[in-house]
């Protein structure tokens, strides 16, 4: 039986995943599921396009220990009591009891600043800019889901110092640009919200939430940038000598994305005949299937052979399925897998020196020229990616609904409103409603409407159900 | 001050590690150190050719959990006993005692070998091949050192499982292969013995262990490879349906290695003034050092620029050192972060359309065609590998020492010496020395002594003080 998308979004998804074997959730652990071939593949291809992004930025890539001294850990208040009833506790050691306990990291701060405070010296030392890709840990005892919410956490986060506020301010904005960069390889919308008071990063001074929108409208944090002025550096003493020689605490951020980037490719593109991978991700880019009548394997066989070397060489990711099963069980196993070209090859493509090709994403079919392949597929795998960023971003449009008044709140929308600002209207309509208040846009928004509250001045606000 | 290879191994180790920057030891957990930028890009590089190597033999990237429930570690007997006094234990969970306590995997045959028993139904489904890169954790009780002996381990693990014992074989000697390959890249040479009954892997049939010789004589294990028959098929379970429908055991093999690698490339190759990095795994091939006299900074710096875009262009990874230092200072820089090539480019090199090199392994200066600066570089730098190799070769067979009587046993050596292979000669020999029987070659050597010990017939073994 085959689930449908649109009617049960949670089911599908558990099933498109397990049937297009990204991950076995059968581990003997709640919540840690094995990364399998397929799944592992993809999700190593978003860590390069990361890694390309902020090397080109100047990061550096580092590795910290996962392992976190408690003593560390408690030195931020708001942080620790943000975490507390989330970590794994590390108590024994081979047969021995620890004097201090260690926790699994569920970020890396409390890891990193004591390094930081030795690192940093003078503002020459500034900008720091660095980065880690590591597992991460958090005890969540929400119902979990693969990629979404997991126990053990695939995770990207760059760290910085800064001189000032501004300097820091400024970094934020070349992650907003990195984001963007990216979102485009995976062909994903997302949205900039500047997260409430209530809701931000512990001991972060605001926190920007980076949210795709699943087809049944809920909305999905899928990463999050974090200024923290210069919270964590006075606890930490993370000081710089300036040009006149006096100290003073370095200006901090925080940028953090994690295996949830993949948990949305999936969400937002796949349908029920499995993934739809975009062409800059898919670990295979296209597939080749030969079409073999009587007495033409040889040939087809062979002019298949050329068409993948050509391929490969010009720098594509392509399989050549070969197996003995016809074509049509091929179709099945490469939708499934969400392959973004299907080539097929037969006897009168060949007669007619051309290649017959099916997109994935919308099932269009045609031929290309067999001599100039590499353009060819090139050309259509561009009109894939751009295809996929444009439906989905008008499906994540379509879910945004203006709303002035909490007596009629539709049901599966993101609700745009008037809000105030205050804590005591923020509870009230979340409360009310069972609807997150998601944040401010962080790019400025034309809005004139009053807070639906209180009735008083209001900037825009965004607020939904999250997944 | 300098400290001496020569003289004082250990200190000198320390201290290269520490000048290099390869990582930080302050971090507040004993054995758990700071991966810098510098040492993290050299570890990635050996990374790269690991999985190079793995995806070329058909094995598949997978990645799975950290955490290992106690129940699934304790199906293996001797497994357990081998690492009981090694593990971490997981207890709590946010303000929560867990009901099964969860220990950080030190190896993932435990993690692995539940799903594998899933995984693995039929023949066809066989061989399988896998392999992570993770992190791993012994509660080392030794003396500690950075990449030697550390507390989380950056790890390399393959786990095949086959339908029989031979073919379980053949891939332990296509690790073998392997191991040729990534070893030449790192201009490591290596020995490979069959360890003893009591050292072997805890649960293996056997296992070969990978050995490098640091210059103190003392040999270091950088990894091994075991087969395990159906020791750990049975209690896990994993069996597969033969072409006559009868249900049998699979074969298993593991290899492993780890940021040892590293270790053993600084120890092996470095010298009293820093790094000497292989040519294929350095972070930067080759440095360019503009020389500027008075009124040609310009041209030459033009020039310098042309010469970084032509060797990045041709795929070499270079640094232009453009900074406002004297020479002198940069040769210093680049000679402790081992840059195999510096470059230099003055007034007159630019006349005679040179450029100047000085190569860091032997000190050889000379000039390359500035025309032909690709083919020259690539030249000298496989020149630099040939003489790393071949030097450290000589090393490793200078500390090789047979001997035929147990009084007159030198110090700081690797003996050879005959072993009749019975347990209690050979707790005999290692009792009384203070030396490991390391075991006998896995390749076979002629030999044709009698056991040191007892006088029997006897094979060759090898046995030495171990890092």
């Amino acid at each position: 039986m085959t689930l449908r998308k649109e009617d049960d979004f949670n089911e599908w998804y558990i099933d498109i995943v397990e049937k297009a074997n990204l991950s076995d959730k059968r581990y003997p652990v709640k919540g840690m599921n094995v990364w399998t071939a397929y799944g592992w593949k993809i999700m190593r291809s978003i860590d390069t396009f990361i890694r390309q992004e902020l090397d080109a930025t100047e990061h550096d890539e580092v590795c910290f220990p996962l392992l976190i001294p408690e003593t560390e850990f408690k030195k931020e208040k708001d942080h620790i009591k943000g975490f507390d009833s989330e970590v794994y506790w590390v108590t024994h050691a081979g047969l021995n009891e620890l004097d201090v306990r260690l926790i699994l990291r569920p970020t890396s701060e409390t890891a990193m600043y004591p390094m930081f405070a030795l690192w940093v010296r003078s503002h020459q030392d500034l900008p720091l800019k660095v980065y880690q890709i590591v597992n991460t840990f958090r005890y969540e005892t929400k119902q979990t889901r693969a990629f979404m919410r997991v126990r053990e956490i695939h995770f990207f986060e760059s760290h910085t110092c800064h001189t000032t506020e501004e300097d820091a301010q400024r970094q934020i904005e070349e992650d907003v640009e990195i984001l963007d960069r990216l979102a485009k390889r995976l062909c994903l919308p997302y949205s900039l919200l500047v997260r409430t008071e209530w809701d931000k990063f512990p001991g972060a001074h605001y926190t920007v939430g980076i949210d795709t929108v699943m087809p049944n409208g809920r909305t999905l944090q899928i990463g999050s940038v974090h200024h923290y002025r210069t919270n964590f550096s006075v606890p930490y003493e993370i000081t710089y000598e300036d040009e006149n020689g006096e100290h003073k605490h370095a200006h901090q951020t925080t940028y953090g994305m994690s295996e949830r980037l993949l948990g949305a490719v999936i969400g937002v593109h796949a349908d029920d005949a499995g993934l739809i991978m975009p062409p800059d991700i898919a670990p295979f880019q296209a597939v080749i299937i030969p079409i073999y009548s009587k007495n033409n394997a040889d040939a087809v066989r062979q002019e298949a052979q050329k068409l993948f070397a050509l391929l490969t060489a010009a720098g594509f990711r392509v399989k050549f399925d070969d197996r003995d099963l016809r074509p049509g069980n091929k179709y099945y196993d490469w939708e499934i897998k969400g392959v973004p070209l299907r080539l097929e090859l037969g006897g009168r493509d060949i007669e007619n020196g051309v290649v017959t090709f099916a997109r994935r994403d919308n099932g269009e079919k045609g031929t290309i020229d067999a001599s100039s392949a590499p353009a060819g597929v090139d050309l259509i795998l561009d009109a894939i990616s751009a295809a996929l960023l444009d439906k989905a971003k008008k499906v994540q449009q379509s879910h945004i609904q203006d709303i002035d008044s909490i007596d009629d709140i539709p049901e599966d929308r993101i609700l745009r409103f008037g809000w105030c600002g205050c804590e005591e209207c923020g509870h009230r309509f979340e409360d009310a409603h069972d609807l997150k208040i998601l944040g401010t846009p962080f790019i400025p928004e034309e809005f004139d409407g009053k807070c639906i509250i209180c009735g008083k001045p209001a900037k825009p606000v965004y607020a939904a159900r999250t997944m």
